[in-house]
């Protein structure tokens, strides 16, 4: 009998059963078991639509919609009987209907079902990582509001640079994780759109109304081509790629951390809840989520090269390697996922440890480019004032001495266009407040960019509100069936 | 004396000269020298803003521009002089402005210059890059609109599975490039976007004016964070993916044209001029340009994850890693703009043997799914109705015959339920022509999916053009400097 | 009190503990619990090994092997309970010991532990692959020597271009699993190092015996530098690289025997059992394990890349990104091990259409070389008779003719050098035949090539039992102890 | 005619020349022409074969021996006129022959030549490699051996662990840098086989002596299966493989040598020879070359994804994607060879701050496991002496004191255990002393390290001179060809 559990659904037109060491290569259910709610969804929506377009009865979809609500139940309660046999979610839960099942694959293709799927999986993704995203934001703002005349040594070659405010630094990570967030919400667009109704491969010879499940389902739009909807991944490899960036950006941050935390910089304090111990080393205090955020970022690249190479080379329509796109997308968004909310919390609840900073801020000539510009403010060009000072500074590591040793006599023999207030551009303090462009570090610019960030902020949550609201139609599908008795 | 060729422009502070092999190792100007036109239009717009903020004199800026003029023209010229001594694209400029170069620099450094050049490269890439998958959709549509009522046999895990429209395949193809397309577009904004004013890391302490040299050139924006201005590659790394994935869709692409040239497939004739021969085999026709568009994914893949893996773990703000930004996103602009150019004229010359594909797409039960579809129609569940077309084709395999061979009396044998319409439906024809559904592949909507694309051509266009606008204002400030006698 | 489940083994320094979050964002006990046979069977090697330096008592010894029976049993019953909080595998036995436990992590740090258990189970996975990969070379052979006189078209550029022996094709695919069995057994010598005694990174202030704890393990050597011994995943990299290698090469089988199931090619019958059906369409049987075979080389790729991403600019020496080297190594080993079986299986399940085949190898043109070399024996250089049956073979096709169907005359429109014997070089079975050089598909050469491979198969062998060897040592350990009362 | 320039080798069955924009996008010869050397070389061997054999006459090879001649003088001088039109190199050198060139390919088709001169170019390519990491482990020997007494503190989590030699710590780089020695030689007897002979797939009809051909170009064996012989690219894979990790150990260093460079380390002061200044801060002294050794690790881990990519899922035998093997592993063989060239000389010229380092040694207590396992020797378990200096620390710290600090007293508020010697093993030297087991810190271990390290430069010079052996027939080759007057 067919839907004979020891028979597949397709078995129809073959003399022997799949072989298990077959079926176990095979079968997805190990991870697509996760799609459960959107698979429901997905056939509430599609059920509904058959019987209002007169393809099943009123009754069938009576039937349908108990069967879902009570598989619903039993995934809820832990107590639903996956089977591998069943291979994927699909035929699981369609199997799980009995005889209420046997219609509900009409004018449907696990091709274009699957395909559904991972679209509301990638849907609710964004959503999420965008709200963590915020969150992330916001915690450094909130540390940077707090540390806006902080200064640190800024760096470039991991040298001591320029003297920077440590809010400035801070909201560096602000502008990277807006990038992430807008590149999230551009690729939702591509991401919401409807690919049922395509069948297998060419369309469904069924009055179907494609529409009407677009809005059930709260899709913007509809696929174009049946072809390319049930053979396409770019949704899933462009949210791949945007969470490879993401990471990234997180290891530059997990690394700072480290290097923050490590004896020779000693900037920043992480709280003990948020660092491990050793061991066999009974001293040690290791950032070891820092150092995570950093490692995870393998894989991330891992994950999208993945699919990438997945997809290479395979003609259209759909073929099975596509299967090979669920792991890596669930496992990147939920490294990503809890990348942030660690991060977040961790970077809360750290101490910078601002007076270590600020000595570092005023040594190893970090004002030696503000000796440049006051020459070339009194007429120097500025190739010539940059080589004076730095055979200046060349003399004073000799010396031994800092820029702050230096008197006005010294300064005069690298060049007579020094005066008195030279001596004032050498302080840390007045080398950021010179640097009063917009983007630059004077504090005047670090509160307008504060100011800046708290504004994208509410542009952030309207976003996002805007993409949660087709979201909630999947909950909100799921609460309108009611179970069977 | 500093700016002599033998000694490096920032030399003051160093008691050697970099080691030649060092100068080799890190040398960038073997490939950044490509950069020579974004970097003279930054200069002219830095330098004027510089005048007009009277941060240099107006015969300061008439001697610069002069000498931009003449470098210009000596690199247009061949006659340039590129050093290796003077490492990257910067220097080698700015030294052959001689004195007039020495004020050049002022309020700004190489790491923000660099940053200037490679967006400004992108963004024309990026419009160039749009054009050549505008060019390559409107071939297809071109092809498409020749093919709309020919059939071939749609395949799913290349099985031969229902008949299609070859239009409707071929525009599949078109909406992969529309996707391509958009996230180029997407990716745009945050491309132009002006880092100048950044400094090395902290801003300037000079009264600069960024908005008047964005404006120069064309930015939308300008960067909010320094030191994140000069670290970031984002928007390289955004459009490398996007290349990846463009390079991925080729693949496919190539792929099919490789299988449609086979000797068992036979569905596409090459043209000669986009096909070669065999050094050793006479008979041979190789599909090679095909071969290549699939093969060249691979170095997209690759220089994708070439740059995550440099910007993984790398701390604020600028470090000498980011040096290896370029030669990956030169290459793989180059080989994405080749691959759709080649790929728009191997497509345009290539016949289609529309009688070989129309045998097949009536062959090997391409329209079982119909009889499947149609018992449903008469009131079976759709799994049993698939399972009893399974056994019906497992009987026809055995029998050696195909579905148009079966007569009333076989299909009763499967269901009572058939009726003489039934023969009906076994046609290729009335299978793609029974698809009637948006997306679907009957030639009704074939033709509408056509108009639309004809439509979003348009919209295309515009886009581009839009893009196109701020592009412009480099060739028009190379071409406003004079050159000097 | 130290110990405590709520308390990590380290807190002593700690003022707090580990937040939930970072718990469990950090721990690895989700994934490392695979390592258990391997940590407990080191704990063994370490414990006895204090116990003859006297480093710790034979009570204390009696006491940790009783109890690491003890845990073990709970294992292999199921009933062991894992615990988040105590982070890992290394902890979770520790912490089942109770107070035996307490002595056990003397001169030992988690940083050579892991680094054992992890070398432990590379070496246990090489022999494993090697096993299988010789497997699935037995049933290449098999079927090879059923078909050492079967024809088929050679393809390069998929285009037919000379026939070849069925046997041929297939023991190519012997050479490419050849050459990965090779590559596992040379890594293997580099696995097969004992970190242990390492230390934290620093080796330890206790009289260890090394060489004894290698000697109970099967190590063939011990690791040369504490340092390096716990920074150093360069195993489990090479090993990675090797499966993806292999992964690539399964690709291309999985890809061959895609094309092969097609209508088009037709060279090949799937077995029933490994072949599956479509949801929606009845008559369909996919090849979905080929192309399983095929698109899991992207989770290979994958898995090399994310390990390589996480050691790039990891200072020494031991960093908690070195965690992240478990689950790809864990996934590429077992997709690898699934792939080679399911091949296997699906292979020698196999059934060539040979009949098919050998119509093709004579059509098209594929003994065009041989007409050109008939010249070059008969004194025309080899361009020269190239261009000649070049433009031979560009008449019949417009003719419509085969080369088979061609007369003298027509040959000697060609070339006036031919002459009757040459009709007799168009055959397929002569063109094969002809092709009696070292390596070519002659079939006397073929069946060289299968004695070699015959013979190359006890080579394997020998190999596979003298690294099957050490491994063995792992199970005897765990077997050698008493469980407590 | 045939052979003429605006006409390829093979255009006898086209009715076409190609078209120059796809003649663009396929030709090799801008990258392949690097070959020239191995392609004349192979060029010779198999013409001298062909005469031996009687396939062509004496005469036949006399001209074709002068005409490489000449080619080779010709390439030699700058004069060869290398031709696009040409494709690549093979037809280049081939055409250059004039009607000598006509009998050339007799007996060899592009397909096996290509795999020839590749497997010779990458032949050379190990032993050159191997040299300069034979170089660099030499350096390391060299620095380490005036360091054995030298202490700094190891890092673990980069935070300060224990007390280490620093000849210790750069001899773990000389471990990972004998490995990919290793594996380099490991692989060269894969690269070390002759393709020649395999035809165009199947081999050639003609009584070719592969063994002779063999011997003349130094390969120890002869590939087995002529399809495999021109599908294979594992070799160059493997060795992309191989250079991706050893540039992910570059990788490590660099990050040390910028760690290390930075104020707040203050370990390494580099030679102003190695090191580079900002265009715009005059104090800065960057580790510019340190971080391209980081860096470049991004393009080789893309280099190897590259050529994994292309080889995913192709069909057999050849196809025109392998063109895409030679610029990602000319890259990689470029980029390894100038980084550890670089790399030596690099730390050659570098000064270690063995003070600073002795410093921070002993500071942040690093010697508190040293206190723990004082404790296990008196008797206490491990875990519980763990826990006890845990809390040790935690007071010290709150109270602003090192280890160094503490009294006896101290010591026996943690534990009744400490007697006054325990305030000896509290002393860094001690505790670096104390780890005295095989690979382990103690001056004596690391002492016999260096002896052994340098036992082992033996070794490794026997190995790559026996490598080099093969390598040098290819110059001896050429130079045993006469030019034509």
């Amino acid at each position: 009998m067919a839907g004979d559990v020891t028979r597949a659904a397709w078995s129809g037109r073959f003399g022997k059963s799949t072989a298990p060491l077959a079926q176990r290569f095979g079968a997805s259910i190990p991870f697509d078991w996760q799609l459960w709610r959107y698979d429901i969804a997905g056939s509430i929506a599609h059920a509904r639509m058959l019987a209002r377009q007169q393809i099943i009865s009123t009754a069938a979809l009576g039937a349908i919609e108990r069967g879902l609500a009570a598989v619903r139940q039993q995934i809820d309660a832990g107590t639903f009987a996956w089977q591998l046999e069943r291979e994927d979610v699909h035929m699981n839960v369609e199997a799980a209907l009995g005889e209420a099942g046997r219609a509900l694959h009409t004018a449907r293709s696990r091709n274009d079902q699957v395909a559904l799927d991972l679209r509301l999986y990638a849907r609710e993704a964004i959503v999420r990582l965008g709200e963590l995203l915020a969150r992330l934001q916001q915690v450094l703002v909130s540390q940077a509001t707090q540390h806006v005349d902080d200064l640190l040594p800024g760096y470039t070659h991991l040298q001591r640079a320029q003297p920077i405010s440590l809010a400035h630094h801070l909201l560096a990570y602000h502008e990277m994780l807006q990038r992430d967030l807008e590149r999230l919400a551009d690729g939702f667009a591509r991401v919401n759109v409807l690919p049922l109704g395509s069948g297998a491969l060419a369309g469904v010879p069924y009055p179907i109304d494609r529409h009407y499940v677009a809005g059930l389902l709260g899709f913007e739009r509809i696929s174009a081509n049946s072809l390319d909807a049930v053979a396409d991944r770019d949704f899933a490899v462009e949210l791949l790629a945007n969470l490879a960036l993401c990471g990234v950006h997180l290891s530059r941050l997990g690394e700072e951390l480290v290097l923050w935390s490590s004896a020779e910089f000693r900037y920043l304090e992480l709280d003990d809840a948020y660092a491990t111990g050793s061991s066999i080393m009974p001293q040690k205090k290791n950032p070891d989520f820092a150092e995570l955020l950093r490692g995870k970022s393998g894989r991330l690249l891992g994950d999208l090269i993945s699919l990438l190479t997945v997809l290479k080379g395979l003609p259209l329509a759909y073929n099975k390697d596509l299967q090979e796109d669920k792991e890596p997308l669930f496992d990147a968004v939920d490294t990503v996922a809890g990348s942030l909310e660690l991060a977040a919390e961790m970077l809360a609840t750290s101490t910078f440890n601002t007076a270590r900073m600020a000595e570092a801020a005023g040594q190893d000539y970090t004002t030696a480019t503000d000796l440049a510009d006051y020459l070339v403010r009194h007429g120097l060009p500025f190739r010539d004032a940059h080589h004076a000072i730095g055979e200046l500074v060349q003399r004073a590591i000799a010396a031994g001495r800092q820029l702050g040793d230096l008197s006005l006599t010294d300064l005069r023999s690298a060049s007579p266009l020094f005066e008195g207030d030279a001596l004032q551009v050498i302080r840390a303090e007045a080398s950021a407040s010179a640097r009063d462009v917009p983007g630059g570090t004077a504090p005047a610019q670090v509160r307008a960019a504060l100011a800046a960030a708290q504004k994208q902020a509410t542009v952030n949550a309207t976003t996002l509100a805007r993409l949660q609201t087709p979201c909630e139609t999947v909950e909100r599908l799921l609460d309108s069936v009611q179970q069977s008795a």
